[in-house]
């Protein structure tokens, strides 16, 4: 992993082309589309969350993903699109024929992504209208404004790009994401899109992106809501017949290397731009009698309110972490078998306090921006980290004042 | 139930005295400490916490009360004493066995309660420091002193007294609880402590109380942190000899109504004075394939940080309680089986926006104190009812705060 290398500004992929446009979705003038155009012949992966209500866009771009390699994104922000009806399916659908019309490909070929709020119907006038003139001005090196054009409650762009030597080819991996509300991702975050100019077979491809996002964005939580709209994308662009990087070769375990940093990079940044977020908080849970149960746990912790609360006032209340892995519902879990510590610092060992415990040093590692829980729960060689961050009144007033 | 009749002011149950002092647990002059003396002969049920880490004085309560009859319990606010290892035990005890010999009764006659900070060794010289003045001031009419005495993070104190005539006889029940965070209670709230002078044998005093704690304080939610120290204890102390309510009557089943509306009335006082609650919401969810999925999808609505932001900005963003619904787990869940009614207001019917829907309408439901969100996920005959309450800025003071 030591030859990755991250960027300080987005790299372009070869074959991935970018545009933004204010479509007014939501506020005039605001930047909230964004379209992305594949290079005939490449291959993209997808997973989308598990919310049963997925919204009309998910269930299209799913649908479309299945049969056709596609050809062109078009993602807004400032409306989901979701809880709409028939309606919802049927704007979404205008968008893609739209589209599809203008580039031109198959109305299959296109996938939309909606996010913002939910149970308004979408203008799809509104994104038709600007379609000519943002697919006239696609480039290579927009990354960054896309990065931009997905934000919602988010308060930075989140673009992460990163190099390393695959086959002693130089091969870049660039992706965007956008938090920052409704975060518990199941099977993906609320939107990411993720390419690479590396040649991967699409037999391939998606059991790489499962495996990436499941170590990553499938690892956070910010509120435990998890959105009707999560997507996340993986574009491979590289040509087969020159370089392809095969499954189980050192080759393979590099490039897969570098697309979890990317993803895992994009996953920190969503927490540490949670909404109302002060501090970005790694829950480690180990010792449990399998990775599943040590999740319970570090869940658990991760999503209490009280803990939450606390890490905003950098209180070390332990006795929150304590109170929430015994009611996560953990199997076979025993007080003696417990330990806590903040960093490397013990709070609690076999289940009793520890006796040179100084409460002010635990508070002087919680007043930092970024710092771990470390929850022992038995003696298994088993270890998960939950991705979290504090509760503010930042929180509230973002989710009380949303709409208004 | 007509014939139940809610006292303005709590009423003495015959052989249940009490009495309070200021015992300087966690701040001076602070009345912090109950002690509830039983008369011989009567029958005490209890339920306690499903959290594993429970704490010393709910372990050894419910080791009392499985083998004696109490005759005293002794509660004390401001400190849990969980989370403290061996020592915790002996603080328990230590109290337990002061009161015993002064008392006099057996050790094991005594039930130790404690509630209030996690993880700060229990002074227990404290406590028995007070005990023989507080033993000589116990009399039958101090239960709103009780009420304020087992006080925490509460506003106002809870206290409920109703009667009813059960086989020709007027009946009391007058009941105490405390919440006010860390509040999602399992198989218990709390702290509540009922007494009834009717008659119940011992046999069927336990199978009572836990139906009436499963319709009542576990249907309730603040923060979904299930609490170290949850205890929900009943007594009767009516003669066997005279008038014994016996199950499968219509006296039991008025008895039952009668004890369960006192439950009923604790459990809300709770949920009205949750941490920073503004507001009192039943989350009312029907038409699941049984009372447990239907369930799920309450409790997912009921801790939904986003639905309870949104309940304290009286926004009806109902968007955020169609996805929490959908990621609830619910099984069979379709789209088209989904409504959402404010009050009996409808917003979304047959998974489709209601067309006469008026937001305005349901700013000005959400707008009250006291409203329900109903759910129906099916057409089955199932229907359960959870209380939860809106997420405000105090609750984040007052849990940034709780210790400093």
């Amino acid at each position: 992993m030591s030859d990755i290398r991250t960027l300080e500004s987005p790299a372009p992929v070869a074959g991935v082309r970018l545009a933004t446009a204010a479509a007014g979705i939501r506020k005039v003038g605001k930047v909230d589309l964004c379209v992305i155009e594949i290079v005939p012949g490449a291959r993209t992966a997808g997973v989308f969350t598990r919310n049963v209500f997925c919204a009309a866009p998910v269930i299209i771009a799913r649908e479309h993903l299945n049969t056709h390699s596609p050809r062109l994104l078009v993602i807004n922000s400032g409306n989901a699109n979701a809880g709409n009806g028939q309606q919802g399916f049927l704007d979404a659908r205008k968008v893609c024929a739209s589209a599809a019309s203008l580039l031109p490909c198959g109305m299959a070929e296109v996938l939309p992504f909606s996010t913002g709020v939910i149970g308004q119907q979408l203008d799809s006038a509104k994104i038709v209208n600007v379609l000519p003139a943002i697919l006239a001005a696609l480039s290579e090196t927009q990354w960054d404004e896309a990065s931009r054009a997905i934000m919602t409650t988010d308060t930075v762009p989140k673009c992460v790009s990163a190099q390393a030597t695959v086959a002693g080819r130089l091969v870049t991996v660039t992706g965007i994401a956008k938090g920052a509300g409704m975060i518990k991702p199941n099977m993906a975050t609320m939107l990411a899109f993720v390419a690479t100019d590396a040649a991967i077979r699409q037999s391939d491809l998606q059991g790489l992106l499962q495996a990436v996002v499941d170590r990553t964005f499938n690892r956070i939580t910010i509120d435990g809501d998890t959105s009707t709209n999560d997507s996340c994308i993986l574009i491979s662009t590289g040509d087969l017949r020159s370089a392809t990087v095969q499954p189980g070769t050192p080759d393979w375990h590099t490039l897969a290397a570098l697309i979890e940093h990317v993803g895992r990079e994009l996953a920190r940044a969503i927490v540490r731009d949670g909404e109302g977020a002060t501090k970005l908080v790694t829950v480690r849970v180990s010792g449990g009698i399998s990775e599943s149960e040590c999740l319970k746990a570090a869940y658990a912790v991760a999503e209490s309110p009280l803990v939450k609360t606390a890490l905003f006032a950098s209180d070390p209340n332990w006795g929150r972490i304590l109170a929430a892995v015994g009611r996560s519902g953990v199997a076979e879990l025993r007080m003696e078998s417990i330990g806590i510590a903040l960093n490397d610092y013990p709070i609690i060992a076999g289940g009793e306090p520890v006796s040179s415990y100084d409460e002010a040093v635990s508070a002087r590692i919680m007043a930092g921006s970024e710092f771990d829980i470390r929850i022992s729960i038995g003696e298994r060689p088993t270890c998960v980290e939950v991705l979290t961050c504090d509760f503010s009144f930042d929180y509230v007033r973002i989710n009380a004042e949303y709409r208004s």
